[in-house]
């Protein structure tokens, strides 16, 4: 939700030049993104996201996020598509930063996403990962199974001060999980992080995908799990079981779903609220109550992860492993 | 620097509905200015700034400064233009803050001017303070004399905090400005705060002014000094004569200027300079530095001040009063 890094508009104008995008019209830094800084800018040829990456993303990684999208952009998929500049290369640098230009996606994200919402996210889910297919790169997953172990010893007893008795109840999820976790199940690139607020939407029909800086080699199904945390809850903290359903028979209708991947759905979705529960514990910890970004509260969370764990079937998501 | 009310898209929505702008297609929060949120919104219609004013801003303030773009915008000024809902209304209300919808306007705003801007500056200027006559509201400055003091008295000791000696610099200088205020000069409506970056280019060409929310009635002579001290300094601190005069100049082929303007012009920037000052040492005091907030520096506008003390007459700032 800021610009951490100021760019100079005679330096941006240079900047475009050398992608041939035109006179530059007008620049405004945006509240995107909790990373980076991003820019809306609108050249003579159009309107282009401007992002320089901050220090949370490794440089590293940038060529794995940038070539996916690409990739997808390629395969029909509907995400911020990285422009070349005239000498081909997408990452480039400005005002000290890594920095990439991609195209402006329409659409509004949605803060409580309807059932036919719901239904366009899991279609689309499955869509972005039959597109993944063939993308060279691979990146793996940092924040799985050793990512969660890392942050939790790093909380340490620190996360008693978010809430009592957390630090115990991540220890008991923690070693349950590791013993618990799928094996075998498909593999591919996944998003890991499609929040409502990294989807837009036209109306009912979805418009876009944005915000691939989470993407990874993983279980297609734990990317179905992070979605059932993120988009099947009330805001007051009830599982909506149509919205899941919705979801989940779409998303089964475009890629399909084995009965081992449905079977795995309810501790995958643990794994996925511990996943948000670790990090947000973490943010609220170490971001001051001063700072303009948003803390994410813990506790929903804990809530969701209390949830899955009653969970007895993937039935009870609405979804039935025997079709 | 920063978006400090969020905007539900779903409220967002509905509010655009009641001015009859279309489907709203695409709405991201922008850093822009420091003392409001502001969203840039693309509807079917086009683009459009939403403002929803924080505390800052007094409630009972807002109806000048709406109809004061409106006005001006009616008299050919490219500034922002107050947008009417369908029953009239300029002002309204969105997640519980006074709000308003104005045009997008394109450009950029320089970091550096250059010359040429400084002279379009003027002509802006002379133009901006004919186009003023005949609107009714009017507004006193609250950061002029009176103000400076009570922020003085605020900043009593701690203004030593900020740097060594500036409490009784600004001591001397207000008693002195007290004793040697001009009066009788050409009042009129003044934009008050319009420094390079409420100012839009395109190239050359101005584009636009913005941000008009310290706007008030005061004299003409006191606008172009705040634009002498925002505009006519190097990086280095050093005074741009040339710049000076290039504004001063093409201010006066626009509305002309009286000798005695002229004649005041280095007192005016004295005040101004201290206007300035003040501000941003109380800004300087009372901000964290971790937010995620500009902080402008203070000593820079030492620096100016200083510089008009040792200025003897208006010549030095390459206008010639005489003629």
């Amino acid at each position: 939700m800021a610009v951490y890094t100021e760019v100079q508009p005679e330096a941006l104008a240079h900047f475009l030049d050398s992608y041939g995008l035109g006179e530059l019209v007008s620049v405004k830094g945006i509240a995107e993104g909790v990373e980076n800084s991003n820019y809306l800018v609108q050249t003579a040829r159009g309107s282009y996201i401007l992002t320089l990456y901050e220090k949370r993303v490794r440089r590293d990684d940038l060529p794995f996020f940038l070539g996916l999208m690409e990739h997808l952009a390629g395969r029909g998929i509907t995400c911020p598509t990285p422009l070349r500049d005239l000498e081909g290369r997408m990452l480039r640098e400005l005002a000290g930063r890594p920095a990439a230009i991609v195209s402006f996606l329409e659409g509004i994200s949605v803060k409580r996403p309807s059932v036919a919402h719901c239904a366009g996210l899991g279609e689309a889910l499955a869509g972005l990962h039959q597109a993944g297919e063939g993308f060279k790169l691979t990146r793996e997953n940092a924040l799985s199974l050793a990512g969660w172990r890392e942050i939790a010893t790093r909380l340490g007893e620190d996360a008693d001060k978010v809430s009592a008795g957390l630090g115990a109840l991540i220890e008991t999820e923690l070693d349950e999980l590791e013993r618990r976790w799928p094996a075998g199940l498909p593999v591919g690139v996944i998003h890991a992080d499609l929040f409502p607020n990294n989807v837009f939407f036209r109306g009912d029909r979805l418009s876009g995908l944005i915000d691939f800086y989470f993407a990874c080699n993983d279980m297609f199904a734990y990317d179905i799990a992070v979605c059932l945390n993120a988009w099947c809850f009330e805001a007051d903290h009830a599982f909506n079981v149509t919205k899941a359903r919705a979801m989940l028979e779409a998303y089964r209708r475009g890629r399909g779903l084995s009965p081992e991947e449905i079977a795995a759905l309810p501790i995958l979705a643990r794994g996925a609220a511990l996943r948000f529960l670790l990090t947000r514990a973490h943010d609220w910890l170490h971001t001051a109550p001063t700072a303009l970004v948003n803390r994410l509260d813990p506790q929903e969370y804990v809530r969701k992860l209390r949830f899955h764990r009653e969970v007895r079937s993937a039935g009870e998501y609405g979804i039935d492993g025997a079709i």
